[in-house]
């Protein structure tokens, strides 16, 4: 399951890109297959989740009693692969630099196109995704230090378990993010009006309370750089559905793949507290 | 569909009473069964939804697409009356103090419980209650008119449009607190940490802008005086499916009677933002 690290083409013209719908259709021709973050900033990007309608309504209730890996920005239709709300004229199977199709739990592919896979029945979730508060989080001076890396995530499986419904059930997922005390409230504070979009931390200190063994192997991506004077902090993550498909052996279920995410047309602001 | 305006028993013992499930108990021997408003203050009450399982996934999309009059608090296994998150032990069809049961759109009853409507295919949903944040708003020195005024409720079908989900499609419900102008700000700072109970306003000032023609004529409950110094201000109400029922012909929906709140176990501020 872990991602091989992976640091993203700098100077690329797409970090100049600002609209999101042209940004989609470079990804839609396969121009960039790679980590969506730093794209689009000041956009809402979004995990996504793909299951038939028959799993759909516990995959729901999953998300509503585990709110903070799982915040829903948007349901699509049964059997229509556009988000109307978040980016009307989109296509969720070809929008997204890479894909992840798990069969009986088991990861069998990495796609970059989905179309192939595509069925009347299926259901399409976009979940908030921690990116989106990134920006606030460097206009309130916190360090993001995987943009200054250079790097697309640092996430780990931890032993805080999700609360299961029907089927689904498994662990939480979380992102790192290396900081301060003093940051690390002022962060606090800021994410906390983003609950669309993982709201405020789970988590800071150390890591082995929430059954992170070695900061220094991430389950995906790459690690970071922790600074004398710094302090872990850990946001519940959108990665979540992923593990816990594995666990529950769901059926079917279609992905993003970790760090290439859906770039949506919402601005930030929108899905900021309202 | 309109309330007739009911006052409240003042003095009653049950509004000294601290324990929701003590004050639930006595709702379930038929000892309370007029409005929940005052009652158990500084606990969550919740509005109420029982569907078939059929219906059941549509009408979480819709919450989904509609935070602020339906925010999810708790959905129910299928088949299961008990809310084990919110209310361990209570049982949703006798622990309220009156029900409405729709068939097709219409309303067909108003029992005090509802055992012998359960099946093994219902789901229960609570949604969060404007009540909630009552607590939070006395303490900021925002009037509450209805409580002043010893009456329930004071709502209003409006012409806002919710966003429809599969067959369900209807007009948004709100509830009207007068306040000056200076308490609508502090209210709109106090409210929007409680998203999970309708969060912030959605209207302020003239009634007409969201087609309230008469705010001396609510849909539900008793109108409210409102001072020369005031403006009326709107929060998003969980009546609002049981207008969507209505309008959408819904087969079978089962929901609380306006005013006649499930009392859960969690404290105002477990429901406020996180």
């Amino acid at each position: 399951m872990t991602t091989a690290a992976e640091t993203m083409p700098k100077g690329h013209p797409i970090y100049k890109e600002r609209s999101p719908r042209k940004i989609r259709e470079l990804i839609r021709r396969g121009e960039w297959d790679t980590y969506t973050k730093g794209v689009a900033m000041g956009y809402t990007q979004a995990n996504l989740v793909i299951l038939p309608e028959a799993d759909a309504f516990e995959f729901l209730v999953f998300c509503q009693r585990n709110p903070k890996p799982c915040p829903v920005i948007e349901v699509t239709d049964v059997g229509s692969p556009e988000p109307c709300y978040s980016a009307l004229g989109a296509d969720l199977r070809t929008d997204l630099p890479a894909y992840r199709v798990f069969r009986k739990g088991e990861l069998v592919e990495e796609p970059t196109d989905i179309t192939s896979y595509w069925r009347d029945d299926l259901v399409a979730f976009l979940i908030g995704c921690s990116l989106t508060f990134e920006s606030a989080l460097l206009e309130a001076s916190v360090p993001i230090r995987t943009i200054e890396m250079g790097v697309g995530t640092c996430d780990y499986v931890t032993s805080l378990r999700c609360r299961p419904a029907g089927k689904f059930r498994g662990p939480m997922v979380v992102s790192l993010r290396p900081m301060t005390p003093e940051q690390a409230i002022r962060a606090t504070q800021v994410t906390t009006r983003f609950a669309a979009t993982h709201g405020a931390p789970v988590h800071m200190g150390d890591p082995a309370t929430i059954g992170i063994a070695n900061i220094n192997k991430p389950t995906y991506g790459s690690p970071l750089k922790i600074n004398e004077d710094e302090v872990p902090v850990f946001w519940a993550c959108g990665i979540t559905p992923q593990v816990v498909a594995v666990e529950s052996q769901i059926e079917f279920m279609i992905t993003h793949k970790p760090g290439h995410m859906f770039i949506t047309d919402l601005p930030d602001s929108d899905v900021a507290l309202l």
